[in-house]
């Protein structure tokens, strides 16, 4: 172990690392990072970002498959989806398109996949470095993504390993008494996008190393969460699906489709939005009792229609008649116990 | 004007800007941070990063109003709610928690709303530093955003001048004939991220600078497309709303939610969709008619309610019976003409 690093006072330097040339599977990356960086190349402290396709070719994930069977394969469930783009959740639980496999630096016929464990992946790659340099050097894996709302793609961390993916403020105040709005910087995002200014797309820079962080990397043995930590689950995400897709599944309302709605919604949450359908809504204890009107047949039905997708995107279920209302004029609804 | 600036050799340096302290109406911000700087502290290619926030409270943007009123009158539409938690597009087109109203670091009682236009505060800061220092300085202004899909906030560029916030290498192959996947990096996006490392949400530090990046950074007087360039248009957006939120607004089959969904999908994903909701669907020209079954009267008034909410959020319009099919058993759609 060297001393604690250099790295200008204050100040976050990203050096780009040259001379990495193809990778291929089975071959050492840390080595090969090393060799390109030279001499004194790495120093404790030192945060070296890789991208997840330079992991993958030297893990072995370039399979000969298509890349519909490949995206197939990779899918935990479909987000949404316009023309040739599909927007997916990977096994990983990151939302990506096309499930993250690249098709482009590839040889044709072959697509190169994710990493099986990106995070494992980043640990690994950190323990080789120590052993290799003797330096405490944390890791973050990137990929490249595309955002709701917003043209063009970041790079952001898909693993990481020994270094705290995100920072908690919660709590903090700001010295006017005002508690921290933004709690929580996604420090490990902000650092792939970092490395990303002098990766280059072109270049085939896979690699690019940050000083200046040492006091964010963890000690040697500590890995830190990794970029897992960083995936919203399920039940706290408001955008599990495209809007389109939201309400195709809703009026399919596919049990197995609910997880991407996110949690149930409140009591409060559901009188509001069935009142703004035009139904006539009361509670009563936990439940709440959707009265049908006095009217011909073919508007209950649409009642029926529009009540059912609505419960099932707020994540409510019927109550049976009879445990419920007991009013055959009476729809009950309630949420359902965790 | 001096030659172009040092900056490590091919990599960049984020530096803090320290000592710029509490800014107030009406201050001559660029004057601030030119002072903190000291001496040659910009040089020909720099991008300066500064907060939104610091921005506004220079614009006079700390207004006495609740949060409440701030957020409705900044708000051009809800995207999503959960709780206390609000997302909405701004007019601006940002998609914003609380609409980037800030509550922390302003006295209780006021809120700070962000610039009424960043790329123009951007491109007057810009030229203000050209006036000060003569120097060719590229000017990031960032928000701090939370993501769908993915915990912790990143920093993202909601004003930009003299740098391109997007680079473009759609067309470009690989080297092995295929063409790159990720073809827009959101640079502006990274710089900000990247900035975001060393200015830090506790120390008062709403300003960095990078360096490295002159060849970037475009000849004085050119500002770019600013980040406005970087929000995606409603018609190209497949997260217009929160999941939950799209069922509800596709029930309610208001024509003023509609901007939310997108733009029409085409015919073949109508006659996938409606397929999918078990409507007897057949495509006659540019029309899609669903056939209604015999069934009872409820039954009908079920498969009515669906149709009209999944062509709600597909973007497609009913066909007057009169001009359609003429059959009292057929529903026509239509994609309407944008």
């Amino acid at each position: 172990m060297t001393s604690p690093p250099a790295g200008p006072a204050g100040g976050v330097l990203c050096l780009p690392v040259d001379g990495v040339g193809e990778v291929g599977d089975g071959d050492d990356l840390a080595q090969i990072i090393v060799a390109a960086l030279g001499p004194e190349g790495l120093a404790d402290g030192d945060v070296l970002v890789v991208t997840s396709k330079v992991l993958s070719k030297a893990e072995g994930r370039r399979v000969h498959q298509t890349k519909d069977a490949a995206l197939a394969a990779e899918t935990a469930r479909l987000v949404a989806r316009r023309g040739s783009t599909s927007i997916v959740r990977t096994h990983h639980g990151y939302v990506l398109a096309g499930a993250g496999i690249d098709t482009s630096n590839t040889e044709p016929g072959t697509v190169l996949l994710l990493p099986v464990d990106p995070d494992a992946s980043a640990r690994a790659l950190r323990e080789r470095l120590a052993g290799l340099t003797g330096c405490n050097v944390a890791v973050v894996v990137t990929d490249t993504a595309g955002r709701a709302w917003r043209h063009g793609q970041t790079d952001l961390a898909v693993g990481a390993a020994g270094v705290a993916v995100m920072h908690d403020y919660a709590g903090v105040g700001d010295g006017y008494g005002n508690e921290l709005a933004v709690t929580a910087p996604a420090v490990a995002d902000e650092i792939a996008a970092a490395a990303d200014l002098v990766k280059g797309k072109l270049a085939r820079r896979p690699a690019a190393v940050l000083r200046g962080l040492a006091d964010w990397v963890l000690p040697p043995g500590q890995h830190g969460a990794g970029a897992g930590a960083l995936v919203r689950e399920e039940d706290q995400d408001m955008f599990g699906y495209g809007a389109r897709e939201a309400v195709l599944l809703a009026l399919r309302g596919d049990p197995a489709s609910r997880s991407g709605f996110g949690r149930a919604a409140d009591a409060a949450e559901v009188v509001r939005a069935l009142t703004q359908l035009g139904l006539d809504v009361t509670v009563t204890g936990a439940r709440v009792d959707v009265r049908l009107p006095d009217a011909d047949e073919r508007m209950l039905g649409r009642l029926d229609a529009t009540a059912r997708a609505a419960l099932f995107a707020l994540g409510w279920r019927f109550v049976p008649r009879e445990t419920g209302s007991h009013d055959p004029a009476v729809l009950g609804f309630e949420k359902p116990t965790p």
